[in-house]
């Protein structure tokens, strides 16, 4: 008789998520540093360094650096227009795969959330220059009335048709931030326009923290080092989210321990948008349904920002 | 006219006082391995590995490291017998500061929570090896009945004939570990002994995360490579702790606006037991009374948790 392979302990599982999330510190460490004006505001892969060095006018390319040559401009809004010539060009080309994505939203080039922006992009190239991107996630929940313990969490399904993980599932509204926006005016934002959420109830999300990770995007061309503001939303328990864009399909309340049970399945087959499981897993860990007894719960609390959080 | 200068924000001063915790990171790395039966487990100042040095017969101590002799044991309670040999050798001199504080109680050396106990000594000699150390963190707080946000926490005011942070403000209930506890057993524990809390208002408390730091401890002999379990209870709002051991002289129930003040004006005066103003920072970045449009606010978050977490 062999003993059944034993079943990894909950804690395990949401490890392997969350590594599997944050998968590119060595390749980050390896990457070209990305110069704009003397300051180091990002991490260029391969293929991207490649593309970049096409337009040597722009783009000074060394086996350590991609730098934005100081004629290209000496402000952000003289960079901006030169890198989006650069950027028109690649996108005309056809041959960086990223560009496919093109959104006509602004992101902002620099090297900390507080830091000045050294030059604004095309949200689809972003990842060109491996820069820190942000967003704001909000976990929609119902609590039990007398304990406050949250008994279900409102979920989005993300349309089928969108061209990023579609059918998975989502938080109940999440975005990136454009150039400009800060963190709880972009949640509340993104709650109005994905959920349908009253600017009364949008006024009781809650700050509660963040996940930081670096990954390998899907095309392999571009360095996701992301940082997510988390925020909690208690909804009441009538309370039910509309689908106000096209992003969400529909929403869904499960219970906390069905969320719990799906999240322990994505380890083996995908069902959330990949960073969004790594937001529940947070959400669970703050709120108690993580036991401190279990192997890997440290492990797992340090994996959730051992990334760069800048 | 000059500007009057600002007043940090509240990430900012947040900052200060975990980064004042959380200072050894250099020291730790220059330190001295600790080194049982071919494991790291622990880091030893200077100070700490001269005294060690004096019983050559159980320790090797040189540049780099100091090594329990294989003499010494080739199992925990082999050397634990022949390193509490040496303890009271030293204790007898004199000598070493720590030891005064001796306590009776087993802590056990070990390189990470569920990693094996390579020996254990007596608490008050832990620090000479510098291993991570574990403790239970408990806040308690009452919440406003409609939202579940926290209106008010119960802070506990040490005893001013504690030997260690006399008189200062600390958490509901918190403790070190003692070889063999569990997590949540010693919470509930701690909970009853120093807050009288009934074992039915007990199976409330819920895990919340955790924070790490390695500090200096106030002797200069001792790394303090702690992690932290942090723990939350929500209060009933007429519930009143009571003081169940001589630990703690008094409760007092906080408006969190009060907490966040206090917390505050710890970075310039001392107010709470350093490590217990950390564990209240992360409960308010947990319970959102820290805003991310505030700078310093994911520099905060990383701090939480820069240090290892083993």
């Amino acid at each position: 008789m062999h003993a059944l392979p034993a079943s990894p302990s909950k804690a395990r599982a949401f490890l392997d998520v969350v590594r599997a999330n944050n998968n590119a510190a060595a390749a980050a460490d390896a990457a070209r540093r990305f110069v704009v004006g003397g300051a180091v505001v990002g991490r260029v892969l391969e293929q991207s360094a490649d593309a970049l060095s096409r337009h040597p006018e722009v783009f000074s390319v060394t086996d350590d650096a991609v730098t934005l040559r100081a004629e290209a401009g000496a402000n952000a809004s003289e960079r901006t227009v030169a890198v989006a010539r650069v950027l028109d060009a690649l996108r005309a080309g056809g041959s960086v795969p990223m560009l496919d994505g093109w959104r006509d939203e602004r992101f902002a080039i620099r090297a900390s959330f507080f830091a000045p922006t050294e030059l604004t992009v095309e949200r689809a190239a972003a990842g060109l220059f491996g820069c820190p991107a942000y967003g704001v996630f909000v976990v929609g929940y119902v609590a039990d009335e007398s304990t406050g313990v949250p008994s279900h969490v409102w979920v989005g399904r993300r349309s089928p048709t969108k061209p990023t993980w579609p059918g998975l599932l989502d938080c109940l509204a999440a975005g990136g931030m454009a150039a400009g926006e800060m963190p709880l005016e972009a949640a509340r934002k993104e709650a109005a326009e994905e959920a349908g959420i009253s600017a009364d109830l949008a006024s009781n999300i809650r700050p509660s923290g963040g996940v930081c990770y670096t990954g390998l995007d899907e095309t392999g061309w571009a360095l996701k080092r992301d940082v997510l503001y988390t925020f909690d939303l208690r909804c009441p328990s009538d309370f039910v989210p509309r689908c106000a864009d096209g992003e969400v399909a529909s929403f869904e309340r499960l219970p906390v321990d069905e969320l719990v049970r799906l999240v322990r399945r994505h380890a083996d087959e995908v069902q959330f948008k990949p960073n969004v499981a790594v937001v529940y897993i947070d959400f669970l860990m703050r709120h108690g349904f993580v036991s401190p007894d279990e192997d890997g719960y440290l492990e797992l609390l340090a994996e959730l920002r051992r990334a760069e959080c800048l």
